[in-house]
Protein backbone atom coordinates (compact mmCIF):
# COMPACT_ATOMS: atom_id res chain seq x y z
CA UNK A 1 0.00 0.00 0.00
CA UNK A 2 1.23 3.53 -0.58
CA UNK A 3 -0.50 6.66 1.11
CA UNK A 4 0.03 10.10 0.23
CA UNK A 5 -1.81 13.44 1.89
CA UNK A 6 -3.17 15.83 0.23
CA UNK A 7 -4.21 19.56 1.09
CA UNK A 8 -6.99 20.77 -0.91
CA UNK A 9 -6.99 24.14 -2.44
CA UNK A 10 -9.67 26.30 -3.30
CA UNK A 11 -9.27 25.57 -6.93
CA UNK A 12 -10.15 22.58 -6.69
CA UNK A 13 -13.99 23.27 -5.28
CA UNK A 14 -16.91 24.20 -7.11
CA UNK A 15 -19.84 25.95 -7.07
CA UNK A 16 -21.57 23.66 -4.99
CA UNK A 17 -18.83 24.37 -2.15
CA UNK A 18 -17.33 20.83 -2.36
CA UNK A 19 -14.69 19.30 -3.90
CA UNK A 20 -15.30 18.99 -7.68
CA UNK A 21 -15.51 15.04 -8.72
CA UNK A 22 -12.83 15.26 -11.47
CA UNK A 23 -10.56 16.07 -9.31
CA UNK A 24 -10.30 12.85 -8.42
CA UNK A 25 -8.57 11.69 -11.69
CA UNK A 26 -5.79 14.26 -10.57
CA UNK A 27 -5.48 13.53 -7.35
CA UNK A 28 -5.40 9.86 -7.38
CA UNK A 29 -2.70 10.08 -10.65
CA UNK A 30 -0.78 11.69 -8.10
CA UNK A 31 -1.04 9.03 -5.77
CA UNK A 32 0.16 6.42 -8.98
CA UNK A 33 3.75 8.32 -9.04
CA UNK A 34 5.36 5.18 -6.85
CA UNK A 35 3.79 2.58 -9.13
CA UNK A 36 4.89 4.92 -11.78
CA UNK A 37 7.69 4.47 -11.09
CA UNK A 38 8.63 0.64 -10.64
CA UNK A 39 8.32 0.73 -14.48
CA UNK A 40 10.50 3.90 -15.34
CA UNK A 41 12.43 4.76 -12.17
CA UNK A 42 13.58 7.76 -14.36
CA UNK A 43 10.27 9.24 -13.92
CA UNK A 44 11.10 10.47 -17.67
CA UNK A 45 8.67 11.11 -20.75
CA UNK A 46 11.17 11.65 -23.02
CA UNK A 47 12.49 8.62 -25.26
CA UNK A 48 9.88 6.22 -25.13
CA UNK A 49 11.14 5.34 -21.24
CA UNK A 50 7.07 5.66 -20.14
CA UNK A 51 5.60 2.77 -21.00
CA UNK A 52 1.89 2.48 -19.60
CA UNK A 53 -1.42 3.92 -20.92
CA UNK A 54 -4.82 4.31 -18.84
CA UNK A 55 -7.35 2.15 -20.79
CA UNK A 56 -10.40 2.28 -17.79
CA UNK A 57 -11.01 4.52 -15.16
CA UNK A 58 -13.53 4.58 -12.77
CA UNK A 59 -14.11 6.32 -9.82
CA UNK A 60 -17.45 5.61 -6.66
CA UNK A 61 -18.37 8.77 -4.69
CA UNK A 62 -19.84 8.16 -1.56
CA UNK A 63 -19.46 11.23 0.70
CA UNK A 64 -18.60 14.61 -0.18
CA UNK A 65 -15.31 15.89 0.09
CA UNK A 66 -14.71 19.48 1.65
CA UNK A 67 -11.93 22.06 1.26
CA UNK A 68 -10.74 22.73 4.60
CA UNK A 69 -9.20 19.26 5.90
CA UNK A 70 -6.73 17.40 4.25
CA UNK A 71 -7.41 14.16 2.39
CA UNK A 72 -5.65 10.83 2.87
CA UNK A 73 -4.73 8.20 -0.16
CA UNK A 74 -4.30 4.58 0.02
CA UNK A 75 -3.20 2.99 -3.30
CA UNK A 76 -3.24 -0.59 -4.03
CA UNK A 77 -2.75 -3.20 -6.64
CA UNK A 78 -5.81 -5.22 -7.13
CA UNK A 79 -5.49 -7.57 -10.16
CA UNK A 80 -2.10 -8.10 -12.57
CA UNK A 81 -2.64 -9.36 -15.77
CA UNK A 82 -0.57 -10.18 -18.93
CA UNK A 83 0.05 -7.28 -20.39
CA UNK A 84 -2.10 -4.81 -17.72
CA UNK A 85 -3.06 -4.70 -14.47
CA UNK A 86 -5.48 -2.45 -11.74
CA UNK A 87 -4.59 0.22 -9.65
CA UNK A 88 -7.47 0.73 -6.62
CA UNK A 89 -7.13 4.26 -4.48
CA UNK A 90 -9.51 4.32 -1.27
CA UNK A 91 -9.78 8.84 -0.27
CA UNK A 92 -10.33 9.48 3.32
CA UNK A 93 -11.14 12.79 4.95
CA UNK A 94 -11.66 12.96 9.01
CA UNK A 95 -11.28 8.87 8.45
CA UNK A 96 -14.36 8.49 6.51
CA UNK A 97 -14.53 7.19 3.00
CA UNK A 98 -15.22 9.53 0.72
CA UNK A 99 -14.47 8.03 -2.39
CA UNK A 100 -12.89 4.75 -4.38
CA UNK A 101 -11.09 4.62 -8.04
CA UNK A 102 -9.37 1.86 -10.07
CA UNK A 103 -7.67 2.35 -13.31
CA UNK A 104 -6.68 -0.05 -15.88
CA UNK A 105 -3.46 0.57 -16.70
CA UNK A 106 -1.54 -1.37 -19.93
CA UNK A 107 2.57 -2.10 -20.52
CA UNK A 108 2.27 -0.53 -23.46
CA UNK A 109 5.07 0.65 -26.07
CA UNK A 110 4.35 3.95 -27.59
CA UNK A 111 6.79 3.90 -30.59
CA UNK A 112 5.64 0.50 -31.93
CA UNK A 113 2.66 0.57 -30.16
CA UNK A 114 2.53 -2.86 -29.09
CA UNK A 115 1.44 -4.40 -25.66
CA UNK A 116 4.15 -5.54 -23.62
CA UNK A 117 4.60 -8.78 -21.08
CA UNK A 118 4.83 -7.67 -17.70
CA UNK A 119 8.07 -9.30 -16.61
CA UNK A 120 8.17 -11.27 -13.76
CA UNK A 121 10.22 -8.85 -11.93
CA UNK A 122 7.82 -5.70 -12.49
CA UNK A 123 4.99 -8.47 -11.10
CA UNK A 124 7.15 -9.17 -7.99
CA UNK A 125 7.15 -5.56 -7.32
CA UNK A 126 3.36 -5.03 -7.81
CA UNK A 127 2.61 -8.39 -5.74
CA UNK A 128 3.53 -6.14 -2.90
CA UNK A 129 1.28 -3.76 -3.12
CA UNK A 130 -1.86 -6.25 -3.37
CA UNK A 131 -5.14 -5.41 -1.60
CA UNK A 132 -6.04 -8.06 1.02
CA UNK A 133 -9.41 -7.01 2.46
CA UNK B 1 -28.42 13.65 -27.81
CA UNK B 2 -26.21 16.54 -27.13
CA UNK B 3 -22.67 17.68 -29.02
CA UNK B 4 -20.30 20.38 -28.45
CA UNK B 5 -17.04 20.87 -29.79
CA UNK B 6 -13.98 21.45 -27.49
CA UNK B 7 -10.75 23.13 -28.59
CA UNK B 8 -7.52 21.34 -26.56
CA UNK B 9 -5.32 23.89 -25.02
CA UNK B 10 -1.41 23.33 -24.26
CA UNK B 11 -2.46 22.65 -20.58
CA UNK B 12 -4.69 19.80 -21.20
CA UNK B 13 -1.67 17.69 -22.56
CA UNK B 14 1.05 15.81 -20.20
CA UNK B 15 4.46 14.83 -20.60
CA UNK B 16 3.46 12.38 -22.63
CA UNK B 17 2.76 14.55 -25.39
CA UNK B 18 -1.08 13.80 -25.25
CA UNK B 19 -4.12 14.77 -23.76
CA UNK B 20 -4.17 13.77 -20.20
CA UNK B 21 -6.70 11.25 -19.37
CA UNK B 22 -8.08 13.26 -16.15
CA UNK B 23 -9.07 15.54 -18.52
CA UNK B 24 -12.03 14.12 -19.82
CA UNK B 25 -14.06 14.13 -16.86
CA UNK B 26 -13.88 17.86 -17.33
CA UNK B 27 -14.64 17.97 -20.89
CA UNK B 28 -17.80 15.52 -19.88
CA UNK B 29 -18.75 17.68 -17.20
CA UNK B 30 -19.20 20.66 -19.19
CA UNK B 31 -20.65 18.68 -21.77
CA UNK B 32 -23.22 17.86 -19.54
CA UNK B 33 -24.56 21.61 -18.99
CA UNK B 34 -27.42 21.32 -21.01
CA UNK B 35 -28.73 18.24 -18.54
CA UNK B 36 -27.95 19.77 -15.76
CA UNK B 37 -30.15 23.12 -17.13
CA UNK B 38 -33.19 20.46 -16.90
CA UNK B 39 -32.64 19.96 -13.44
CA UNK B 40 -31.67 23.82 -12.74
CA UNK B 41 -33.06 26.56 -15.30
CA UNK B 42 -31.14 29.32 -13.60
CA UNK B 43 -28.03 26.85 -13.27
CA UNK B 44 -27.82 29.02 -10.08
CA UNK B 45 -25.51 26.86 -7.60
CA UNK B 46 -27.41 28.87 -4.70
CA UNK B 47 -29.95 28.52 -2.49
CA UNK B 48 -30.23 24.78 -3.30
CA UNK B 49 -31.31 25.57 -6.37
CA UNK B 50 -28.72 22.72 -7.74
CA UNK B 51 -29.97 18.97 -7.04
CA UNK B 52 -27.45 16.81 -8.43
CA UNK B 53 -24.70 14.74 -6.86
CA UNK B 54 -22.36 12.07 -9.00
CA UNK B 55 -21.93 8.48 -7.61
CA UNK B 56 -19.84 7.08 -9.96
CA UNK B 57 -18.12 7.65 -13.57
CA UNK B 58 -16.51 5.34 -15.49
CA UNK B 59 -13.99 5.96 -18.76
CA UNK B 60 -12.98 4.19 -21.70
CA UNK B 61 -10.22 5.34 -23.44
CA UNK B 62 -9.83 3.51 -26.93
CA UNK B 63 -7.10 5.70 -29.04
CA UNK B 64 -4.87 8.63 -27.28
CA UNK B 65 -6.31 12.41 -27.74
CA UNK B 66 -3.90 14.76 -29.04
CA UNK B 67 -3.44 18.77 -29.01
CA UNK B 68 -3.71 19.64 -32.39
CA UNK B 69 -7.50 19.10 -33.32
CA UNK B 70 -10.97 19.57 -31.83
CA UNK B 71 -12.53 17.05 -29.82
CA UNK B 72 -16.27 16.28 -30.20
CA UNK B 73 -18.23 14.72 -27.81
CA UNK B 74 -21.83 13.90 -28.09
CA UNK B 75 -23.57 13.05 -24.76
CA UNK B 76 -26.42 11.11 -24.25
CA UNK B 77 -28.94 9.55 -21.74
CA UNK B 78 -28.83 5.93 -21.09
CA UNK B 79 -31.07 4.66 -17.96
CA UNK B 80 -33.38 6.31 -15.80
CA UNK B 81 -34.44 4.67 -12.35
CA UNK B 82 -36.53 6.50 -9.57
CA UNK B 83 -34.12 8.86 -8.71
CA UNK B 84 -30.72 8.89 -10.25
CA UNK B 85 -29.78 8.59 -14.06
CA UNK B 86 -26.93 7.82 -16.16
CA UNK B 87 -25.63 9.91 -18.84
CA UNK B 88 -23.25 8.50 -21.46
CA UNK B 89 -20.51 10.29 -23.74
CA UNK B 90 -18.92 9.73 -26.63
CA UNK B 91 -15.41 11.53 -27.12
CA UNK B 92 -13.92 11.76 -31.31
CA UNK B 93 -11.31 13.29 -32.73
CA UNK B 94 -11.16 13.00 -36.30
CA UNK B 95 -14.32 11.34 -36.43
CA UNK B 96 -12.24 8.42 -34.67
CA UNK B 97 -14.20 7.29 -31.36
CA UNK B 98 -11.39 8.27 -28.82
CA UNK B 99 -13.04 7.38 -25.34
CA UNK B 100 -16.55 7.09 -24.05
CA UNK B 101 -17.52 7.43 -20.14
CA UNK B 102 -20.90 6.86 -18.08
CA UNK B 103 -21.58 8.75 -15.09
CA UNK B 104 -24.57 8.03 -12.81
CA UNK B 105 -25.96 11.32 -11.23
CA UNK B 106 -28.79 11.61 -8.23
CA UNK B 107 -31.38 13.89 -8.21
CA UNK B 108 -30.21 14.37 -4.56
CA UNK B 109 -31.67 17.91 -1.75
CA UNK B 110 -28.04 18.72 -0.63
CA UNK B 111 -30.13 20.76 2.46
CA UNK B 112 -32.10 17.10 3.61
CA UNK B 113 -29.22 15.15 2.06
CA UNK B 114 -31.86 12.91 0.72
CA UNK B 115 -32.93 11.71 -2.70
CA UNK B 116 -35.64 13.11 -4.73
CA UNK B 117 -38.02 11.22 -7.11
CA UNK B 118 -37.28 12.02 -10.54
CA UNK B 119 -40.19 13.65 -11.83
CA UNK B 120 -42.75 12.85 -14.92
CA UNK B 121 -41.78 16.33 -16.86
CA UNK B 122 -38.19 15.57 -15.87
CA UNK B 123 -38.13 12.46 -16.98
CA UNK B 124 -39.90 13.31 -20.17
CA UNK B 125 -37.08 15.90 -21.26
CA UNK B 126 -34.46 13.42 -20.34
CA UNK B 127 -36.05 10.42 -22.48
CA UNK B 128 -35.88 13.06 -25.80
CA UNK B 129 -31.98 12.48 -25.33
CA UNK B 130 -32.20 8.61 -24.79
CA UNK B 131 -28.98 6.67 -26.80
CA UNK B 132 -30.46 4.01 -29.70
CA UNK B 133 -27.34 2.63 -31.46
CA UNK C 1 -6.63 40.18 -33.32
CA UNK C 2 -7.94 35.89 -32.78
CA UNK C 3 -10.93 35.70 -30.68
CA UNK C 4 -12.07 32.17 -29.12
CA UNK C 5 -15.85 31.53 -27.41
CA UNK C 6 -15.42 29.32 -24.09
CA UNK C 7 -18.20 27.81 -22.75
CA UNK C 8 -17.38 27.28 -18.90
CA UNK C 9 -17.73 24.28 -17.20
CA UNK C 10 -18.91 23.77 -13.50
CA UNK C 11 -15.46 22.69 -12.57
CA UNK C 12 -14.28 26.19 -13.84
CA UNK C 13 -15.89 27.41 -10.36
CA UNK C 14 -14.82 27.27 -7.30
CA UNK C 15 -16.69 27.97 -3.64
CA UNK C 16 -17.42 31.30 -4.43
CA UNK C 17 -19.67 30.49 -7.16
CA UNK C 18 -17.74 32.27 -9.87
CA UNK C 19 -14.87 31.08 -11.54
CA UNK C 20 -11.67 30.64 -10.34
CA UNK C 21 -9.29 33.43 -10.96
CA UNK C 22 -6.63 30.30 -11.76
CA UNK C 23 -8.49 29.24 -14.73
CA UNK C 24 -7.42 32.47 -16.67
CA UNK C 25 -4.24 30.49 -16.80
CA UNK C 26 -5.79 28.18 -19.12
CA UNK C 27 -8.27 30.29 -21.41
CA UNK C 28 -5.66 32.45 -22.22
CA UNK C 29 -2.79 30.15 -23.17
CA UNK C 30 -6.00 28.25 -25.43
CA UNK C 31 -6.01 31.53 -26.75
CA UNK C 32 -2.55 31.33 -27.92
CA UNK C 33 -2.31 28.43 -30.10
CA UNK C 34 -2.83 30.42 -33.43
CA UNK C 35 0.09 32.68 -32.33
CA UNK C 36 1.83 29.04 -31.30
CA UNK C 37 1.27 28.06 -34.71
CA UNK C 38 2.97 30.91 -35.76
CA UNK C 39 6.37 29.31 -34.14
CA UNK C 40 5.66 25.81 -34.94
CA UNK C 41 2.96 25.39 -38.01
CA UNK C 42 3.03 21.06 -36.78
CA UNK C 43 1.90 22.08 -33.31
CA UNK C 44 4.10 19.39 -31.86
CA UNK C 45 6.03 19.31 -28.77
CA UNK C 46 8.36 16.33 -29.90
CA UNK C 47 11.75 17.03 -31.75
CA UNK C 48 12.67 20.06 -30.44
CA UNK C 49 9.99 21.68 -32.46
CA UNK C 50 8.22 23.96 -30.13
CA UNK C 51 10.18 27.17 -29.22
CA UNK C 52 8.74 29.16 -27.03
CA UNK C 53 8.99 29.24 -22.79
CA UNK C 54 7.18 32.17 -21.00
CA UNK C 55 9.20 33.96 -18.68
CA UNK C 56 6.69 36.11 -17.42
CA UNK C 57 2.54 36.54 -17.17
CA UNK C 58 0.40 39.13 -15.21
CA UNK C 59 -3.55 39.47 -15.13
CA UNK C 60 -5.96 41.77 -13.91
CA UNK C 61 -9.29 40.74 -12.74
CA UNK C 62 -12.20 43.87 -13.10
CA UNK C 63 -14.96 41.58 -12.52
CA UNK C 64 -16.56 38.30 -11.40
CA UNK C 65 -16.99 35.65 -14.10
CA UNK C 66 -19.96 33.31 -13.76
CA UNK C 67 -20.48 29.79 -14.85
CA UNK C 68 -23.85 30.12 -17.04
CA UNK C 69 -22.12 32.45 -20.30
CA UNK C 70 -20.00 32.05 -22.74
CA UNK C 71 -16.53 34.00 -22.29
CA UNK C 72 -15.20 35.82 -25.33
CA UNK C 73 -11.29 36.15 -24.94
CA UNK C 74 -9.63 38.48 -27.92
CA UNK C 75 -6.01 38.37 -28.21
CA UNK C 76 -3.47 40.58 -29.70
CA UNK C 77 0.73 41.23 -29.80
CA UNK C 78 1.33 44.40 -27.59
CA UNK C 79 5.27 44.23 -28.08
CA UNK C 80 8.62 42.82 -30.04
CA UNK C 81 11.70 42.23 -28.71
CA UNK C 82 14.43 40.42 -30.19
CA UNK C 83 14.03 37.26 -28.51
CA UNK C 84 10.54 37.92 -26.90
CA UNK C 85 7.11 39.46 -27.18
CA UNK C 86 4.20 40.55 -25.64
CA UNK C 87 0.46 38.74 -25.78
CA UNK C 88 -2.46 40.66 -24.50
CA UNK C 89 -5.71 39.54 -23.95
CA UNK C 90 -8.96 40.30 -22.88
CA UNK C 91 -11.98 38.36 -21.55
CA UNK C 92 -15.19 39.45 -22.11
CA UNK C 93 -18.97 38.29 -20.57
CA UNK C 94 -21.97 39.37 -22.11
CA UNK C 95 -19.75 42.58 -23.60
CA UNK C 96 -18.20 43.16 -19.97
CA UNK C 97 -14.79 43.54 -19.87
CA UNK C 98 -14.50 41.03 -16.58
CA UNK C 99 -10.60 40.43 -17.14
CA UNK C 100 -7.19 41.22 -19.29
CA UNK C 101 -3.81 39.46 -18.65
CA UNK C 102 -0.41 39.83 -20.91
CA UNK C 103 1.95 36.89 -20.92
CA UNK C 104 5.92 37.99 -22.36
CA UNK C 105 7.16 34.82 -24.28
CA UNK C 106 10.66 33.69 -25.47
CA UNK C 107 11.83 32.06 -28.60
CA UNK C 108 14.01 29.70 -27.09
CA UNK C 109 15.91 26.56 -27.53
CA UNK C 110 14.49 23.79 -25.54
CA UNK C 111 17.81 22.00 -26.25
CA UNK C 112 20.65 24.15 -26.36
CA UNK C 113 18.95 26.36 -23.50
CA UNK C 114 19.59 29.42 -25.49
CA UNK C 115 17.37 32.21 -26.39
CA UNK C 116 17.11 32.70 -30.41
CA UNK C 117 16.15 35.88 -32.28
CA UNK C 118 12.70 36.21 -33.72
CA UNK C 119 13.59 36.27 -37.42
CA UNK C 120 11.95 38.94 -40.09
CA UNK C 121 9.08 36.44 -41.41
CA UNK C 122 8.01 36.01 -37.65
CA UNK C 123 7.72 39.41 -36.63
CA UNK C 124 5.25 40.23 -39.62
CA UNK C 125 3.36 37.59 -38.76
CA UNK C 126 3.01 38.48 -35.04
CA UNK C 127 3.02 42.28 -36.47
CA UNK C 128 -0.33 41.49 -38.05
CA UNK C 129 -2.20 41.28 -34.52
CA UNK C 130 -0.58 44.41 -32.97
CA UNK C 131 -2.79 45.81 -30.26
CA UNK C 132 -4.07 49.44 -31.38
CA UNK C 133 -6.64 51.61 -29.28
CA UNK D 1 6.14 32.67 6.00
CA UNK D 2 4.49 29.92 5.47
CA UNK D 3 5.97 27.05 4.02
CA UNK D 4 4.53 24.32 2.09
CA UNK D 5 5.41 21.12 -0.13
CA UNK D 6 3.79 19.70 -2.87
CA UNK D 7 4.62 16.44 -4.89
CA UNK D 8 3.70 17.71 -8.28
CA UNK D 9 1.19 14.88 -10.50
CA UNK D 10 1.67 14.09 -14.22
CA UNK D 11 -1.49 16.27 -14.99
CA UNK D 12 0.76 19.16 -13.81
CA UNK D 13 2.95 18.51 -16.91
CA UNK D 14 2.38 19.56 -20.47
CA UNK D 15 3.73 18.02 -23.76
CA UNK D 16 6.93 19.81 -23.20
CA UNK D 17 7.84 17.60 -20.50
CA UNK D 18 7.90 20.04 -17.79
CA UNK D 19 4.61 21.57 -15.19
CA UNK D 20 2.89 23.59 -17.15
CA UNK D 21 2.82 27.35 -16.72
CA UNK D 22 -0.65 27.64 -15.48
CA UNK D 23 -0.54 24.84 -12.71
CA UNK D 24 0.93 27.82 -10.71
CA UNK D 25 -1.96 29.70 -10.15
CA UNK D 26 -3.35 26.70 -8.22
CA UNK D 27 -0.38 25.73 -6.24
CA UNK D 28 -0.11 29.27 -4.77
CA UNK D 29 -3.33 29.63 -4.02
CA UNK D 30 -3.20 26.01 -1.89
CA UNK D 31 -0.35 28.04 -0.26
CA UNK D 32 -2.57 30.73 0.48
CA UNK D 33 -5.09 29.10 2.69
CA UNK D 34 -3.73 30.21 5.88
CA UNK D 35 -3.87 33.42 4.70
CA UNK D 36 -7.56 32.89 3.91
CA UNK D 37 -7.94 31.38 7.29
CA UNK D 38 -6.93 34.77 8.83
CA UNK D 39 -9.99 36.57 7.22
CA UNK D 40 -12.34 33.54 7.31
CA UNK D 41 -11.07 31.02 10.71
CA UNK D 42 -13.85 28.41 9.50
CA UNK D 43 -12.94 28.61 5.64
CA UNK D 44 -16.32 28.45 4.73
CA UNK D 45 -17.72 29.67 1.56
CA UNK D 46 -21.36 30.16 2.34
CA UNK D 47 -23.20 32.84 4.18
CA UNK D 48 -20.64 36.11 2.95
CA UNK D 49 -18.35 34.46 5.49
CA UNK D 50 -15.01 34.18 2.80
CA UNK D 51 -14.51 38.23 1.96
CA UNK D 52 -11.65 38.28 -0.10
CA UNK D 53 -11.03 38.79 -3.97
CA UNK D 54 -7.90 38.79 -6.03
CA UNK D 55 -7.79 41.95 -8.36
CA UNK D 56 -4.27 41.17 -9.48
CA UNK D 57 -1.80 38.26 -10.36
CA UNK D 58 1.83 37.93 -11.67
CA UNK D 59 4.12 35.34 -12.07
CA UNK D 60 7.77 35.20 -12.73
CA UNK D 61 9.10 32.27 -14.40
CA UNK D 62 13.03 31.50 -14.06
CA UNK D 63 14.00 28.07 -14.33
CA UNK D 64 11.48 25.19 -15.84
CA UNK D 65 9.91 22.82 -12.70
CA UNK D 66 9.63 19.32 -13.38
CA UNK D 67 7.77 16.59 -12.45
CA UNK D 68 9.81 14.30 -10.37
CA UNK D 69 10.85 16.26 -7.82
CA UNK D 70 8.68 18.30 -4.66
CA UNK D 71 8.28 21.46 -4.68
CA UNK D 72 8.28 24.19 -2.03
CA UNK D 73 6.66 27.01 -1.89
CA UNK D 74 6.91 29.78 0.30
CA UNK D 75 4.42 32.57 1.13
CA UNK D 76 4.82 36.04 2.65
CA UNK D 77 2.99 39.25 2.67
CA UNK D 78 4.50 42.09 0.85
CA UNK D 79 2.29 45.29 1.23
CA UNK D 80 -1.02 46.24 3.35
CA UNK D 81 -3.10 49.04 2.04
CA UNK D 82 -6.28 50.26 3.48
CA UNK D 83 -8.70 48.06 2.00
CA UNK D 84 -6.25 45.28 -0.35
CA UNK D 85 -2.58 43.74 0.56
CA UNK D 86 -0.20 41.86 -1.60
CA UNK D 87 0.99 38.08 -1.35
CA UNK D 88 4.05 37.03 -2.14
CA UNK D 89 5.09 33.40 -3.47
CA UNK D 90 8.35 31.97 -4.18
CA UNK D 91 8.99 28.38 -5.32
CA UNK D 92 11.69 26.12 -5.12
CA UNK D 93 13.00 22.93 -6.46
CA UNK D 94 16.17 21.34 -5.20
CA UNK D 95 16.97 25.00 -3.88
CA UNK D 96 16.46 26.71 -7.08
CA UNK D 97 14.35 28.98 -7.20
CA UNK D 98 12.11 28.48 -10.44
CA UNK D 99 9.28 31.25 -10.24
CA UNK D 100 7.66 33.50 -7.78
CA UNK D 101 4.51 35.59 -8.19
CA UNK D 102 2.53 38.38 -6.09
CA UNK D 103 -1.27 38.51 -6.00
CA UNK D 104 -3.23 41.38 -4.79
CA UNK D 105 -6.47 40.81 -2.60
CA UNK D 106 -9.25 43.35 -1.78
CA UNK D 107 -10.65 42.81 1.34
CA UNK D 108 -14.40 42.65 -0.42
CA UNK D 109 -17.99 42.08 0.98
CA UNK D 110 -19.69 40.01 -2.23
CA UNK D 111 -23.46 40.64 -0.62
CA UNK D 112 -22.92 44.05 -1.27
CA UNK D 113 -20.03 44.39 -3.80
CA UNK D 114 -18.09 47.04 -1.06
CA UNK D 115 -14.65 47.16 -0.36
CA UNK D 116 -13.72 46.41 3.46
CA UNK D 117 -11.22 48.33 5.70
CA UNK D 118 -8.35 45.82 7.35
CA UNK D 119 -9.11 45.48 10.47
CA UNK D 120 -5.90 46.47 12.85
CA UNK D 121 -6.68 42.89 14.36
CA UNK D 122 -5.75 41.34 10.83
CA UNK D 123 -3.05 43.44 9.92
CA UNK D 124 -1.27 43.02 12.83
CA UNK D 125 -1.98 38.92 12.06
CA UNK D 126 -0.40 39.80 8.52
CA UNK D 127 2.53 41.29 9.59
CA UNK D 128 4.01 38.50 11.24
CA UNK D 129 4.56 37.13 7.93
CA UNK D 130 6.32 40.32 5.96
CA UNK D 131 8.84 39.91 3.59
CA UNK D 132 11.91 40.98 4.49
CA UNK D 133 15.23 40.23 2.73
Amino acid sequence: MFEIVITPGVHNTDGLGHINNGVLAEWFETARTPIYKIFTPSLEFMNNQWQLIMVHSEYDFYNQIFFKRDVVIRTFIKKIGKTSFTVYHELFQENKKCASGSVVLVYYDYATEENLDITDEIRKKLKKHFYRY
